[in-house]
């Protein structure tokens, strides 16, 4: 569930949010929009992670003009309203470049 | 837990994380760095969430002077040492400038 990311520079799109109680349909449409991601060219791949306090998810794109291509994508800007109204008490987006990067794996 | 920012730009580190079973003194050390971290001069926050597939921290700092000050504190250091020996069966680290950043948070 680490995503293989090329040698830097790419871009991260980090999105932490807190949750309203109860699903109202997220759990199919963060399916769905996991889906549709993969089909945007310049994604690179995801990660997430969440417990009882906050959600943290991180998108990883090829540059700004596909993370802007996503933003726009009509589909994701349905699914984004339906967050506001929905599923999200609060969210930080936060559109970062990343500029060195290093991976561990045990022997 | 979703931490105040100041305006863009500033970084983040992107720490995601899949652990090596049982605890091995790993929550004990993580609330001591955190803790510590907080000491650290242009450190700005943190968030974190670990469900049953991977863990992700993000730390904000002011710059990347402090992110490298930080990487070379002492205890972090043996703290780093500690999780690639006992807590760690794979993490990625990757070190990223925050270019713009929207928050939204339900009425």
């Amino acid at each position: 569930m680490i995503t293989p990311t090329p040698q830097p520079p790419y871009f991260a799109v980090i999105f932490t949010s807190k949750r309203t109680e109860g699903d109202h349909g997220y759990s199919e449409m963060a399916e769905r929009m996991e889906a549709l991601a993969k089909q945007q060219p310049g994604f690179l791949g995801i990660e997430s992670a969440r417990d009882a306090e906050l959600g943290i998810t991180v998108s990883y794109f090829k540059d700004e003009a596909s993370i802007r291509a996503w933003k726009q994508n009509v589909d994701h800007a349905e699914a984004q309203r339906l967050g506001r109204e929905r599923w999200y008490a609060a969210y930080d987006v936060r559109v970062t470049k990343v500029e060195r990067a290093y991976s561990f794996e045990k022997k």
